[in-house]
C-alpha cells in the first residue's frame, strides 16, 4: 500500500485486503481462519522461496509478489500478516511501516531487545495499525476467567498457574533455531510460554519480577526444553510451566478466595481455531457447605458454560476493522513488547541471574 | 515403655500398644484411622490440658497419663503418636528415645534446624523405631504415579507440578503460630507444602536447589499465605504451589515423554483417610494417533484405575509392625529431615536469598 494515509487505509473497501508474509505452517492456519470472513480477505502473499510461494498462492487463490517491496507497493494490500521467523520480523515491519502498510505479526513480536527497539521506533508515530498475535486471550475460557476476576466472582486471586507444553522437542535436531537459546530463549518459553505470559498479564496486569529454572535433557541440544518460572504481580503470584517433552497441554488454574478456576484446552484442537473452544473446559470450585470445623467443609465443582468463538478469526477481523477505522486493536505494540520483556527476564534468570526485574528489561529496550 | 530392648518391644503383644501425645484435631483423625486395626491399638494418651485429656480418653476409651514421663514409663505403651505442635516435637522425641519408646510423629518432623539437630541426635543410635507422617505418598494415585515413572511407562519425566492449598488463611488471626514465619515458614508451605515436598522427593529423588516467591496479602499477617517454589532435581524440574487463600486443592501433574499424568484429590475427603482414595482421579494422556504433521496428532486421555486404600491406617500399621519387628518404616529420620531441608531452602529463598542449595541446609543441620 503506497501513499494513502493510514487512518483511511482500506476505508473504501468492503473487506480489508491482507497479504501473507512468511508462508510456513502457521500462515496456512491463519489464512484458513479468515477465509470466510466478511471483513478481511487474502489478496496476495510473499516468501523468498518461489516454489513455496506458488504453492501457497495456488492453495488459497491469491496473487503472489516476488519481493517484499513489490508486495508493499501493491494497490490491493492494506495490511500484511507476518508469520516469518521471529528474527525477520523487525526488517519486515520497518519496511511495512515505511510504506504505510498495516501490520499484524505472529507472536512473539520479536525476541532480541535490539529488534524490539527497531520495531518500536518503526511503528511509533508511523500511523499504521499494529497488532500482535496473542490470540489465546480470546479463547472463550480466558474471557470468562477475566470476567470472573474483574467482577469479583473469584474473590481476591493470590495465585495463577499457566502451563503450555507439547512434544515438539522430541524431534528437535541440532542446528534447528528452536535449539538455539538466543533465537528461542528457554525453548518452549519463547514459542509456547509467550502465549501464557500474555494470558497472565491479561488476567493480572504487568508482571514485576521473574525467576526461572530450566532443563536441557537432550544430548547435543543446548537449549532448555522444559522451563518453570515464577512471576510476581502486583498482588498475586504466577507460575508458568512450559515444555517440549510431553503430550500437549494447555491449562490455567486461578486460586481466588471465593472460587478456584481450572481451564483445560485439548491441545489436539489448538490450531483448528474455529473448533478450539468446543474442546476446552472451565471448572469452578467453591466451598458449597461451610462449617466451623474445617474437616466438615464440602467443596463443589461445576463446569462453566463457554460460548464457542474463533480466537484467530476474531483477532484478524479486529485487525481488519482497525484498518477500516471501526475497531481498536486489543494487543498492540505496548503489550507485545511487555510480553517479550517478561520472556527476556525469564531468559536472563535461566542464565543464572536469580530473580530479574521486568522494569530493568523495559529500561534496556527504551535506551 | 521402660527397660526393654527396642528391637523386642511389643513383640509379645498381638497388637502394638500406642499412646497419643498432643490431643488436637489431628490426634482424633489419627486415632480413628487405626481404631479397627489388628496390629495397633490406642492404650493411653497425654496432653498438658487435663480437660482435653479426659475428653480424648473418654472418646476413644483409653487411659490417660498426667505427665509425659508417666506416659513413657507405662508398661502398656510401646510407641507414641505425636501430633503436638511442631516446636514441641524435639523435647518429646528426646524423652521418648531416652525411655526406649518408639516414635511416630506428624509432619513436619520439626521446623527449626536446631530442632532437627536435637531430634537427629536423639534418634540416631537409640534403637527406637522412628516414623514421620508423610502419608500422602501412600495415596493410591501416588503409588501408581511412582510405579509408572519407575517402570518407564511415562518415559523420561522433565517436569512435575504439585499443588496443595486450602482456605485456612482466611480465618487466620494475628498472633496465631501459623501467622509466624519462624514457626511456620512460608505459611502453607510448612503445613501443606511439606506433603508435596515429600511426594516430589518420593517421585523424583532428592531436590538439589530451590527458589521461591511468596505473597502476604492479609493486613496484620506478616507470613506468606501463598507461595510458589521451583525445585531442581537430578534430571527434572519441580513446581510446588501452596496457598491458604482458596478452596482446597491437591493436584500433581507429571510431564513425561511417553505420557502426561494428572492426579486430583477432592480436598473434602482429605482427613477421612479410609475414603480419600475413592475421591481421587488419575488421568493419563498420550499421543493416541501420531503424525508427521504436528497439527494432525491426536491426544487421548484415560482414567487410570486406583485401588482404594487408607493412607493413615497403612502408615500407623507399618509403624506398629516395625515395632513388632515384622516391617520397616518407609519414611524415617533421613527422609523427614531431608523434607524439612527443602522447606527451609524455600524459606530462605522467600527471605530474599535467591536460589538456595539444599545441600547447604543439610550441612548446617549436620553441624
Amino acid at each position: 500500500m503506497t501513499g494513502s494515509a493510514a487512518s483511511q487505509a482500506g476505508a473504501g473497501s468492503p473487506r480489508a485486503r491482507l497479504a501473507a508474509v512468511g508462508l510456513g505452517r502457521w500462515a496456512r492456519v491463519m489464512a484458513r481462519a479468515y477465509a470466510a470472513s466478511d471483513v478481511a480477505e487474502l489478496t496476495a502473499c510473499y516468501t523468498r522461496n518461489p516454489e513455496r510461494r506458488a504453492a501457497f498462492a495456488a492453495e488459497f487463490g491469491c496473487d503472489q509478489a516476488d519481493s517484499l517491496e513489490a508486495l508493499l507497493a501493491r494497490d490491493d494490500v492494506d495490511g500484511i500478516v507476518i508469520t516469518a521467523p521471529n528474527d525477520q520480523h523487525a526488517p519486515i515491519i520497518e519496511a511495512a511501516a515505511a510504506a504505510g502498510t498495516h501490520v499484524y505479526t505472529e507472536k512473539p513480536i520479536a525476541v532480541s531487545l535490539a529488534d524490539l527497539r527497531r520495531i518500536s521506533r518503526a511503528v511509533t508515530g508511523s500511523g499504521i495499525v499494529f497488532a500482535c498475535g496473542h490470540s489465546a486471550r480470546r479463547l472463550s475460557g480466558l474471557r470468562e476467567m477475566k470476567r470472573q476476576i474483574s467482577d469479583g466472582e473469584t474473590g481476591s486471586v493470590s495465585m495463577v498457574e499457566a502451563v503450555f507444553g507439547n512434544d515438539r522437542g522430541l524431534e528437535l535436531k541440532e542446528g534447528d533455531w528452536r535449539a538455539d537459546p538466543v533465537a528461542s530463549p528457554g525453548g518452549p518459553l519463547t514459542q509456547l510460554g509467550i502465549h501464557q505470559i500474555d494470558n497472565l498479564q491479561y488476567l493480572l496486569g504487568p508482571a514485576r519480577r521473574v525467576v526461572a529454572m530450566g532443563q536441557a535433557p537432550r544430548p547435543g541440544i543446548v537449549n532448555q526444553l522444559a522451563v518453570g518460572a515464577l512471576l510476581e504481580f502486583d498482588s498475586c503470584l504466577g507460575y508458568l510451566g512450559c515444555n517440549w517433552l510431553s503430550p500437549g497441554s494447555f491449562t490455567i488454574d486461578v486460586y481466588g478466595t471465593a472460587a478456584r478456576l481450572r481451564y483445560e484446552l485439548d491441545f489436539t484442537w489448538w490450531s483448528k481455531s474455529a473448533q478450539t473452544d468446543a474442546h476446552t473446559r472451565l471448572a469452578r470450585t467453591v466451598i458449597a457447605a461451610d462449617s466451623a470445623d474445617p474437616d466438615a467443609r464440602v467443596l463443589a465443582e461445576d463446569a462453566v458454560p463457554l460460548p464457542p468463538g474463533d480466537h484467530l478469526r476474531e483477532e484478524i477481523e479486529e485487525f481488519a476493522r482497525a484498518i477500516q477505522g471501526t475497531a481498536e486493536v486489543e494487543v498492540g505494540l505496548a503489550d507485545a513488547v511487555s510480553n517479550v520483556a517478561v520472556l527476556q527476564a525469564a531468559a536472563r534468570s535461566l542464565a543464572g541471574a536469580g530473580a530479574v526485574a521486568v522494569a530493568d528489561i523495559m529500561a534496556e529496550i527504551a535506551h
